[in-house]
Formats: C-alpha cells, structure tokens, sequence
C-alpha cells in the first residue's frame, strides 16, 4: 500500500514530549526511551548494525531536569548500582524517523506510546505532547467540520454554542427522549447531546431515538428556521457506526457522538472515511489514562491523535467541575484542542460537568475566546423559571463574560441569570 | 438494529469488580460509581422517576474493605465534611442491568470504565474484573482459535510453542527479514512475529515484507511439513488491516498481529469479522492504563474485552522480565487468559521480554500447564552455538519443567541447555 518511492519524502521526523521519573540519570534514562521506542533490543543482535542505528534510532532531542522525589511515584522501576538515591523528574523530548512509521496514526500511537510505559528504568512516564510533520495534514483525514464547520451548521456565529445532555443517563424510550427534546428546542438550545451511557440499547433502539428526536428538531427547523444539533451516540461495530451515522444524515439529523476510548483509532478514522457530519469525540474512560499524574497522557497530546484521525469536537471537562480534575488542566485540555495542527486549524472544546452561567467569566478570561461548546445540564433544566430560563440565564452569563461585565452587575437587569445564581449560587 | 424483542432475554446483568480508595465511606463511594454509571445525575431532574431507577440503576453487590491509606493515591479527590480522615481502600463489585447496553463490547466499556474514573469521591479506582451473562458468548465474534487452532496450525500439541520476535525492531528490509526468518525456521521455532514497531512503513513495505517471509515458510514446509506461525503486525486503519489479513492469508500465512490499543476494540472486532487466521494481540501501551496500581485497569479485566471482540493470542509479559511488571501479575494475567469466558474456552497467553530456559520451570510451576507461546528473542539469536542450539535449548528447558526435573540436573545431558545457562545464567 505505501509507495516505496515515498522514502525520499520521509526524511521527516515526529518527536513525542515526556514527563519521566527515574532512580537513573534523566540522561540515562531518556536514552533507553529512545531505544525502546526505535531499533534497539536488550540483546544485541547481529543484524543490528551501527547503520541501521544511525538511519531509524530515536534521538534524544531535550533532557530538562524539573525536581526530584524521594519515593518512585510507580512500582517496579529497579534502581541499579550507581542510581541516584532519589528519583529524579524531568521532562524529556524524543525524537523519531518518520520513515520508521510512515503516516499511520494507529503506528504513531505505538511508537510514542508503546512499552515505554513498562520500562524498569522509569517511575514514571507520561506523554505531554507528540509533534508530527506536514506528511500527516495531507494524508490524514483530519476535522471536516471543526469550530466554523459546526457554528455554520447550527447558524450561531457571534456566541458559545449553549448545549446541553439528555438526562437520565439511561432508561428513556424514544418517545421520553423526544419529548425532552422538544422542551429544550424550545428552551433555545443550540446543541443536545445523547449521554455516552445510551448506544443502541433495547430500551431505546437507535433507529427508533432518531426518527423521534429528528421529528421534533425537523419540526422545530420549520417552525423557526434554527435547526438544533444533536449528536446521536453511534458508538458500536464499525459497521454499526457507519450504519448509523447514514440513519442520523438520512434523517436531516447533524452530528455523530463516538466513545472515543471505547472504539478506539481506527474505528474512528473509519468512521471519518465515510462520515458527512461532525464526529463528537466523547472522552469517557480518559481518567484511567491521566488521573495518575505521573503516568499516561496530557490531554495535548491526546487530543492530537484523535484530530488526526478526524474528530471535530473534543470534552475537555469544565471549571470548577464535578469530577476530579483542575480548574489549569481544562484550560490546558481547551487551549490544546484549539492550537492548529497539520491539517487542521482547530477543533471545538466541549465543556460539560457542573456548568452553568457562573464558570462563563473565568473560563472566558482564561481561555481569551469562546469558540466552544458550553454544555449544562441541571443548569438548564433545574433552572427555578423552567428551561427557557436556564438557557437565557447561560447566554446573558456568556454576554456578561465576554463584555467584561461582573456576573453580579449583569444579573440586576437580567432576571434569568438573576434566578440562576440564587438558585445554584449557594452549592459552593 | 436491535430487536425489540430482545429486551425480554435482557433480564440478565453483567458485574464489575474494582478497587477503590475513597475520603468517604467505601459504601457511600461504591454507589457514587454505581450512579454515574448507570442512571443517576449530579441534579434531579424530572423525568429521573423511581421507576425508571429501579428498571435501570446499578447495585452495589459487595463492598469488602481492604485497607487504610493515609493520603489519596491519585490527586482530585475531595473530602467532605465527614468523611474519614483516612484514605479507605476497598473491593467493589457493582451490578448493571444488560438492557442498559445490549450485548456490544464498546458499551460494555463505556458503562464499566468511563466517568468513574473521573469520580471526585475516588483516590483510586482500578477496574479488578469483569463478568458478562451467557448472551455475549452468543453474539460476539469470540476467538476462532485459541489454543487448539493455534496448535493445529503449527502441528504442535504436546509442548508449549516456541516463538521469537524479528529483532532489531525497525529497519530490516524485507529481503534482510527473510534472512533471518530463513534461519529461525531453520532453527526450529514454532512461531515467529514482527516487532510492533513495524507494520507498513516505507522501507518495509507490507506486501514486499509478506511475499518474501512467506517464500522462506512456504519453502519450508514443502522441505519439512512444518508451517512456522509467522504474525504479521498488520495494524493500521480498519481497511488496510483487512486487506493486511487477506494478502497474509493469499500468501499461505496463518496468523495476523494487532497493537490492540492502538486501533480499538470496535477495529479488531472488524477484523475478526473478516478473519480466517489467528488474531495476535499485542497489549504496547498497556502500562498507562495498569502501572498506577491504584488506577486502570487488572490484566484480568482488560483481556476479556478483547477475547469477546475475538483475540486469540494474549501478551502477557513473562517471569523475571525485563519490564517493571512483577512475577504474581504475570501469573495472574496468563491465568486469565486461559480462563474461560462466555463463547471463549481460553485463549493463548504469549509470555515473552528476557524470557529463555531459566524461567520455564517456574513459569509451569505457578501456571499448572504449558498451553502457552514462550517467545524468546536473545534466548535464541543469542545462543553461543546458534540460534538452532537456543531453540534446542528453550526446548529442553521446557522438557525439565514439565517432567519436574531441575534445570541444572537436566543440563547435565543436554549440552544446548548447559551453553544458554553458562551463556545467560550470570545475567542476574
């Protein structure tokens, strides 16, 4: 399938950023990475010629020591005679032949992802960031849609999209759904999303949601010429995905939602192949690759992989969330899913989980735009006034946010927001 | 594509068993997971009715305490005011109804290992253990060959086969990986695979790399009747890795490798699919989500979603391994492996890095059986007499182990053995 003649254009490289922890010199330590992850084995071996070393091993590119730990953060990293008796932290860039991968997003992820996390010569490993060459904006089949994909398809341009989740989790037919969709509509939303727990299960067959929901959102289109996106979790089989993606385009219906970790690379770079609408890339399970903060991913680099394979909108949580992250990773995760890479110009962060109209300043300020999707659930629906409220309450916060205006200022003339903030101002 | 019907036999629910460390209660934290993973939200909301709790919501079936720590392992999580001034630990099992995801593995993973790793009430969450009901063995693509298939294929059923790994793991050209595969066949290995680092890359390009190695294992077998297992590492994008299969299957070959994590669970269940040859699953990247014992995922867990998406050879790493993993978690790993699973009597544990003669004994001891691949790379090509003299050797280790001779009582007789441990036996 690869062109040979293609060598001669591969003269690029990728280089991958890590954090590392060691009881060995960050030096030391750093080398073996580069070996692990290029033409070296434990045993030397005899086709393993200084030639090939020189044309496919990993250089090491940046060795920066940041501190150092008295205990290993992670078990099983054996010290060796000579260590040093603590456990040194530093951040550690490699760097890899193109020509040893080819433009393979799958491939990519093994190279700078690969056993580099078994190795006894680290206590801790974790990927900041992956930086790959021009080849990869040309051949791979990066966001169709990203930020000005999806504000042309719901015809918002000049505001945060306002979204929000179907909740429960689980257990409404597709009538209950629909139904629920019908009062958000009308609240105003721009965006409604299914949660990541419903699929295609026997309570709510997917066919079945998406004829009901599209009803209502084809309806409401007709009504008030605003058609609202909803992201239908098509998360399955490849087959499935594809299948489903045809049902939701086929009935006027305008985003896709994949579980990103549950299907994994090249399913969705499948599903991109044959995709006509945005992919919504839910990040469910992501904490068992981050939470530990010496082990895993950054979600910059994360984030990469999956705009590399296509996906248009990325979670990246929300300020003073309900989950464990910090207030600086979301706004890293955020920033990350913006910055351009080869070929693509920046996909749209979502922002979900506790949200309502009291985060929008800070995550203005610290973010310096709103291209983004601002997801709230019991901000909406919980709201006292009913869900139009909630909904006005989020956008006249936004408004206030990006006019620089205090919350509390905004809200005396604003009894949307006004209500919003006696009624969830005191779950501090 | 469900059937409504089916919501009948969905009566059925499948568990999840983790280890959690928690501020609060482990009883108050094991509900807090078994909401977020099923109906509940942070926020009541009006058509979260208890009828619909009932139908849909998870249970807590056990909650054991295990321990105390004195600080949380991972950062994030949030003491409440009472909440124990200790980190608890505890073995969690939660039950969820299968009509909330219907049988498919992508779902599966998203209700037992998605936002709950995320949870603020959690220090550490590690998924211990997985069961699914009876109807998954029904409908999923289970592997096709397991142990059997793989030792009809190699024609070895008396012993545990023998493998090794193409070393250096990038940049021999097809022609030079021939070579070498002439002289491992020559030697007498079972089994041969690619290192995960190469799949299609330019200066091995697939097709070149499939027509030259099966040449070699072709010849072979017309000279001796013996077809080595050669897995070619066809990951890549979905459609490259089934056109992978078939040119490896048009070529006579009997056996494709996946770097599981690096295209998904829905890819592979794609390429089972289309498979008429052994899946070999390689787990690269498997420390990020297990090295943090308190985070991720046990190998026990792991592995059967990929044997119900239908891998048949499972890495597991081996004794005394060059990696940070330690002997128990090998064991255990290649325990489950072999365990049987709905629509799966067992699948292949792959024990391979630094592995020759000196672990077989203990390896047959703590496993009971020898149904395993036992991949060694510098046990062979590092052999002084020759790569035939380290596979005689492996071989005779083996003999030891499972006639329950010492190693150094059975060198005694068996000059290849004596030479691999006077060769490796200082390398401790």
């Amino acid at each position: 399938m690869t062109d040979r003649d293609a060598v001669g254009t591969m003269a690029e490289r990728f280089t991958a950023t890590y954090r590392i922890e060691t009881p060995r010199s960050a030096r030391e330590a750093a080398e073996a990475m580069a070996g692990e992850q290029s033409a070296s084995t434990f045993v030397d071996v005899e086709a393993e010629t200084a030639d090939l070393q020189e044309r496919h091993g990993g250089d090491v590119v940046d060795v920066t020591e940041i501190g150092r730990a008295p205990e290993p953060t992670l078990p099983g990293a054996t010290p060796e005679p000579g260590d040093v008796d603590e456990y040194v932290r530093a951040e550690v860039t490699l760097s890899l032949p193109l020509e040893n991968v080819g433009v393979s997003v799958p491939n990519l992820r093994t190279a700078i992802a690969g056993n580099v996390f078994e190795l006894q010569s680290l206590s801790g490993v974790r990927v900041l960031d992956v930086d790959v060459p021009p080849e990869y904006g040309e051949e791979c089949p990066t966001p169709a849609f990203g930020v000005d994909g999806t504000r042309e398809l719901i015809g918002v341009r000049d505001r945060p999209l306002i979204g929000t989740i179907i909740k429960p989790s689980v257990g409404l037919a597709p009538e209950e759904t629909a139904s629920l969709v019908e009062t958000l509509v009308e609240a105003g939303v721009d965006f409604i999303k299914d949660d990541e727990l419903i699929a295609d299960p026997p309570y709510s067959p997917f066919e079945d949601r998406v004829e009901a929901v599209m009803s209502v959102i084809n309806d409401h289109e007709a009504e008030t010429g605003k058609k609202v996106m909803y992201a239908f979790n098509v998360t399955g089989d490849v087959e499935e995905m594809i299948h489903r993606h045809d049902v939701v385009r086929d009935a006027g219906g305008t985003c896709v939602m994949v579980s990103l970790n549950s299907v994994g690379l090249a399913a969705v770079r499948e599903l991109r192949r044959h995709a006509e609408l945005p992919i919504h890339g839910h990040r469910n399970g992501w904490g068992a690759l981050s939470r530990c903060p010496q082990l895993g991913f950054e979600y910059t680099a994360y984030q990469k992989l999956w705009r590399l394979v296509g996906v248009d909108h990325l979670h990246v949580n929300g300020l003073e969330n309900k989950f464990a992250e910090s207030d600086e990773s979301v706004i890293a995760s955020a920033r990350a899913v913006q910055d351009p890479i080869p070929g693509d110009d920046g996909a749209l962060p979502v922002f979900s989980s506790g949200q309502w109209a009291k985060q929008a300043p800070a995550t203005y300020e610290r973010l310096g735009n709103a291209d983004l999707l601002y997801l709230s659930g019991g901000g909406i629906m919980g709201h006292p006034g009913g869900p139009a409220d909630g909904v006005a309450a989020l956008k006249q916060g936004w408004e206030a946010a990006t006019s620089g205006i205090p919350l509390e200022e905004y809200a005396r003339d604003h009894e949307e927001l006004r209500a919003s903030m006696e009624a969830f101002g005191d779950d501090e």
